[in-house]
């Protein structure tokens, strides 16, 4: 198998380069893919900039992955050679323990094998994501992309998609209900869409009333701009779930205001530090805050069986792998609309 | 009908002192109750010094009331002369709003009427509670204390122990159950009696070594003390529920830690300030931080029916109405075992 095209962060403070993979060939149940598109995560500037610590160097970011199946191993019976298909933020997990049997691999017990940044189960070698054009996986931990959809903007369903949806369908959202999207990037905006197409009545919070004219657009109903703080007043118990991205600290306390009786807040985003809680503010109308953490393999069928039914991809710039490092300084100014995905024919074209 | 005797916080910064309250005769559907014990919840010194703002004075505290009914208005059916009744933390609410019909009204979206420290919602009267000896109330908001009981250690129930009560119910705690109690004063040591009382294996969890052997003496099965740190990791997703009712400040993100994956952890206690949440540790393991007040009084009565099948009732330090001062005092410095209450015929003795 000869060797790999890729991008790599080789510490934390050089941007990253060309590189290149071993990719194995397919054992029995893997699968080979040729990578066509790749997004780029938020998470994957943090983890090469080492931000989150543990970084594994050389790491070969990326966890959006769609390409095609080039070939399969032994015994690999759910995908055929020329499927479309997706990987997400994990490929291995240790399939034992309750989480795994109960279709959390995303929180198993042992820790799931990330499909960058991490270490394999057998033999601990590290692992290397998207930002190449090959990978080999374990048919179990390998998604379906549905017919129709755009590949390119089906990248960041692998991660921004199942992070929003999974949530979604936690709480029940469903016809009617009152969900609230706080921030509107990448996760947001997905966030937006899934929502809107489950049936419920969309608000967008932003900071910055110039964000009204894109939460529009992309269907949600409403839009408070919460530079004004009288909002918190005037919208108090309106909502039944609040999706929460933003990073940048804010105050939950007055976000939990905004919640109906039994309302969950539910974090997304992960700001730099610990942000203040105030146990009236959760006390008061029984209010909740949660976390979610993308999902489960079968939910992220479910997730993207449900995108390609209403027609649903992300919202997209797509880059060359040249432009990167250019892409990383330009989402942590938030300039992006709404996420980045690699096109990896570019990587063949710099290798 | 006479005036009664009553003590009452006069401003934020005097000490209780004899008063007299008028009681109405019962209107119809309502009763009046001769008062025959009255608990001291914490929750009446932080009203009666006004350290929650707001407050009302004159003030009659008192919100965990048992007595017997004396009197019964026109059309009352629910009780009659001679029941042995209780009264908790709110006597009204509007009945109408979706939380009302639901039967948590504690969470009535336009207020319940508290015990004291309120206003009637018909007139806009202050409210007196149960530092006295009668108290009259329509019988919706009336509480049927089980035979069998004793009836000083039956009044805490009426808030301390629907207070942990309730969060055990919404939570599915049972047999096999694995709940830990942070804290053990008037709230902990009802959550430990009660929690132990649906079969949960329960686990207390305070600062001080001191308090093990109280804690199994109420029929905890294990105890944590939190000053050795390295219980955190020690016992990491151990509980499927954590009843935290400390109000001094303590690391919210260490305790969520000894969560599982999806477990809870119900603030009860309100410190005096927010403290730091990290998004991380409830993105993890699905965690969930929510709050619990009190309980509706369909649920109140559930919990009351409950302690009488299995005998559960407050450990208590019963004291005449003139020891109220020093109970403050002794109850801020958390130097009770478990709660003070009040034998209300030292009311009339001191009047």
């Amino acid at each position: 198998m000869p060797t790999t095209p890729a991008y790599a962060a080789t510490s934390a403070d050089t941007p990253l380069a060309p590189f290149s993979v071993e990719r194995r060939a397919p054992r029995a149940n893997e699968v080979l893919i040729d990578i066509l598109f790749c997004g780029v995560c938020h998470s994957d500037v943090h983890q090469a900039r080492d931000e989150w610590g543990g970084a594994i160097f050389p790491m070969v970011p990326g966890h959006e992955i769609v390409g095609r199946v080039a070939q399969v191993g032994e015994g690999a019976s759910k995908f055929k050679v020329g499927d479309t298909v997706g990987v997400g933020c994990f490929v291995d997990s240790c399939r034992e323990c309750p989480q795994c049997r109960a279709g959390v691999e995303q929180h198993c017990a042992f820790g799931m094998t990330a499909t960058y940044n991490s270490r394999e189960r057998d033999g601990g070698a590290p692992t290397y994501g998207g930002y190449s054009t090959r990978i080999t996986v374990h048919e179990d931990y390998v998604l379906r992309i549905p017919e129709g959809l755009a590949l390119d903007g089906a990248a960041p369903l692998l991660c921004a998609g199942i992070t929003t949806y999974s949530p979604l369908r936690q709480y029940g959202v469903g016809k009617g209900s009152e969900v609230a999207v706080v921030g509107l990037g990448g996760l947001g905006h997905m966030g937006v869409k899934l929502a809107v197409a489950m049936g419920a009545r969309v608000t967008v919070l932003s900071t910055s009333e110039s964000k009204r004219q894109d939460a529009l657009a992309l269907g949600a109903h409403d839009f408070l701009a919460t530079r004004d703080g009288s909002v918190f007043k005037s919208h108090a118990g309106r909502f039944d779930l609040i999706l929460d991205t933003a990073s940048a600290p804010h105050d939950y306390n007055a976000y939990l205001t905004l919640l109906k009786f039994n309302g969950t807040m539910v974090l997304l985003g992960i700001p730099d530090q610990p942000l203040p809680v105030a146990a009236g503010a959760l006390i008061m109308q029984r209010r909740k805050l949660a976390g979610s953490l993308i999902g489960g393999i079968a939910e992220t069928q479910e997730m993207l069986d449900f995108c390609g039914v209403h027609g649903i991809t992300s919202d997209i710039e797509l880059i060359d792998i040249e432009q990167i490092n250019e892409a990383y300084d330009r989402m942590v100014r938030n300039d992006v609309r709404y996420r980045f995905v690699i096109d990896t024919a570019s990587l063949s074209k710099a290798a």
